[in-house]
């Protein structure tokens, strides 16, 4: 009855209370309430909308029906980072085991790939023995020893913001700012961080790609984290290309050590040292960002930043040998190189689409239990506003076969456009938005 | 992928197509689209809508997904009337066998209890033995023998309406004016009716509150009507006070057969011939609604109505001798009177109270499993206008026991208001809607 009487308030544009939110979300996790009417409700929510109060306890609901990381006792600040979802986006990779070589706890709680964009879990699992199904016994010794823990979201961590996210897939009911907000926080705020850092992808590979959205997604979650006692900070940063070079699983891991070595591209180095430098001022161990960005590169430079990954991943199964040799990575079978149809300048490289050609190869999932095929993918050594000549090598192809490669191929002619003119891209980050407000960091 | 596709179409507030409607209502059928889809794509239907060719593709979609009774070598004209449902609306039981016995095929396919409304199959099964479960085959043999059929929606019928009816119901997706009328017109239309009256019920007591959305209902079903070939005939009646006095399944039975006696309450014989003259007129069999009514008074003035009304209980397994005795009908163990708590006029008599009270005291549905008491109910002998003295019976109650009797009493004195001026109520039969248009018959 409950569930049937909320979905006809909000059908009919009425608000849902706090305590009405928290007994839906418990009956929901337990099976109380089935998914159709859950359906009904969030389909309700997206063409009706919550309010920020909604938002809010909403999330708190979701929070609510499970267990939290306390680590109110480990005597160190913590802080996350989260994305909104990219293509070849491997920051937290880079991140996790740097800020955490720094002294600070990184508990981070991680998805899997879905649609186009990849995700942390199927990147480090690509690492040969890798758990992150890390139970949070398991994930509290680790932060303990090592200041880091890259797990999966567990089953008792908010079980009603799981069932509702794979739901959400299902039904359409995805794209709603507030539903996003309310999924992401529910669990960023279980990790018991004193900080947290959003990355907000912007441009034509995010999933809000209308700069007024991405700035109202950002301010709901501070003001979210902020009712919690978890300062938040949000960069919006370009996702109208790639971010790197590498895309696909294995190929992410082998440039993501290259970064914690400092030969990382470079705009990957920038976002992390930029979402970084935001990390580590949050967790006060550092003055200023300059302060902070000086303590990243000297983890770099002396080699303790690549070390740490290493006693991550030995910690939580994997081979750590992967950090001195890549080979330990899975291969493709096939690997080809892609080259200019014609002379010009690379226009465009939509990461849209470039992310569809790897699930194509078997490199992403379109269903929640799809297996993920971890060496394929795509080098892409072409950047927008680049000059190339007919034939020049844009990319390189890693296929498990023949048929794979002409998938990929195609993916790329799709996927970058060489004109006689090219638009500038989107600066890397263009936005900071704080409590106090928003700050335009690049031209747009 | 295809409900997902159309989900976000209609979330977006796109059009989906007939071949989409037929494609999506099959896989619903047949289980290869689960509930949760359909509930998300109900609630996009009813915030989003669905224009006129959407309605009518839906219906032809849902009457697609299974079987229709084919009547066309039964040699007779054949009229069914369906009501949006009300309480103390026994008119089927009485019009069904009277229409029959003037020589006209009544296919009639009725639905059960559910929230304040009665259903005729409950209000039929309280005849000791009467079965409603009748075939297809079956009830076409019946139809040839007796012109009429008394049954329900069987699994053959429009299985993708039925899964969705019971979905709609527990996702509030019930009220929205053209699932309402594909839902009713893919029943009607696998009837294989050559002419429709629908009793489109208005005020309080009906789905609808509103005349404009009636009046839309109305033109909707006829507009489908037509495109099938079927004539459509809309007399709106009032739902604003109980019809009749009996309100409860073997009550109303009991009423019925008075009424078929020529015994019946003044406000449901009209009401029965006004919906029976349309459908004798629309069967061509009679050349206006003079000679309509004629017809009719002189079928029940004879006794042939009650007789006919006794071959098809006898037909369809019950016992026939309630014709003659209504006490072989299930009765109540208690039963008491309800006086006016003050003197003045019965200013209103609200059906909602009344059908809430029944269910409350066993005798309707809350969900579709609900066991249905057939003896508990309403006698209301107060009608809205009537000048009462303090402590004059108003109504009789009938329970199950002491506790249903005062759930009852409270239901009466919510129901029941008695003032010092009364307004007057709705006219029995206000409005007529053809393809022709609008009539107005009583004054508002």
């Amino acid at each position: 009855m409950l569930a049937h009487r909320l979905i006809e308030r909000k059908r009919d544009g009425g608000r849902i209370e706090a305590g009405e939110w928290r007994a839906l979300a418990l009956a929901y996790a337990t099976g109380h309430v089935p998914d159709y009417q859950m359906a009904a409700l969030l389909m309700a929510c997206y063409l009706c909308g919550l309010d920020r109060g909604e938002t809010a306890a909403l999330t708190e609901a979701m929070l609510a029906s499970g267990d939290r990381l306390d680590l109110s006792d480990l005597g160190r600040p913590r802080v996350d980072k989260h994305s909104t979802g990219g293509v070849g986006d491997k920051v937290s990779l880079v991140l996790a085991p740097l800020i955490a070589s720094l002294g600070v706890a990184v508990p981070m709680m991680s998805g899997r790939s879905l649609g186009h964009t990849g995700g942390t879990l199927d990147k480090l699992e690509s690492i040969p023995g890798f758990r992150t199904d890390l139970t949070l016994a398991e994930a509290r010794t680790q932060l303990e020893r090592l200041n880091c823990a890259l797990i999966g979201q567990t089953a008792e961590i908010a079980p009603a913001d799981r069932k509702m996210y794979a739901l959400r897939d299902a039904t359409a009911t995805v794209d709603s700012i507030p539903l996003i907000a309310a999924s992401i926080m529910s669990k960023k705020l279980a990790e018991g961080l004193t900080g947290l850092v959003l990355d907000v992808k912007r441009g034509s590979g995010s999933f809000l790609p209308e700069l007024p959205r991405e700035l109202e997604l950002a301010e709901i979650m501070i003001a979210i984290g902020a009712d919690h006692g978890c300062p938040v900070v949000a960069l919006l940063t370009a996702m109208d290309r790639p971010l790197g070079r590498a895309c696909g699983n294995a190929l992410e891991v082998e440039e993501s050590i290259a970064a914690l070595k400092g030969e990382g591209p470079p705009d990957l180095l920038e976002v992390t040292y930029a979402l970084g430098a935001e990390m580590l001022v949050l967790a006060g161990t550092v003055a200023d960002h300059d302060a902070a960005r000086r303590a990243m590169e000297q983890s770099i430079g002396t080699g303790r930043a690549a070390e740490h990954f290493q006693r991550i991943i030995e910690a939580q199964g994997g081979n750590p040998g992967v950090v001195d040799d890549p080979a330990v990575l899975p291969q493709a079978a096939e690997c080809e190189l892609f080259a200019a149809p014609r002379r010009g300048f690379v226009a465009r490289v939509e990461p849209r689409a470039i992310g569809r050609g790897i699930v194509e190869m078997g490199g992403g999932r379109t269903k929640v239990d799809d297996r993920v095929e971890p060496a394929v993918g795509f080098v892409i050594t072409a950047r927008p506003g680049d000059w190339v000549e007919v034939g020049e090598p844009l990319a390189t192809i890693f296929a498990r076969d023949r048929t794979g490669v002409d998938t990929g191929r195609h993916a790329l002619g799709l996927a970058i456009h060489i004109a006689d003119e090219a638009d500038p891209p989107l600066p890397l980050v263009s936005h900071r938005v704080t409590n106090r407000g928003v700050e335009v960091l690049g031209e747009v």
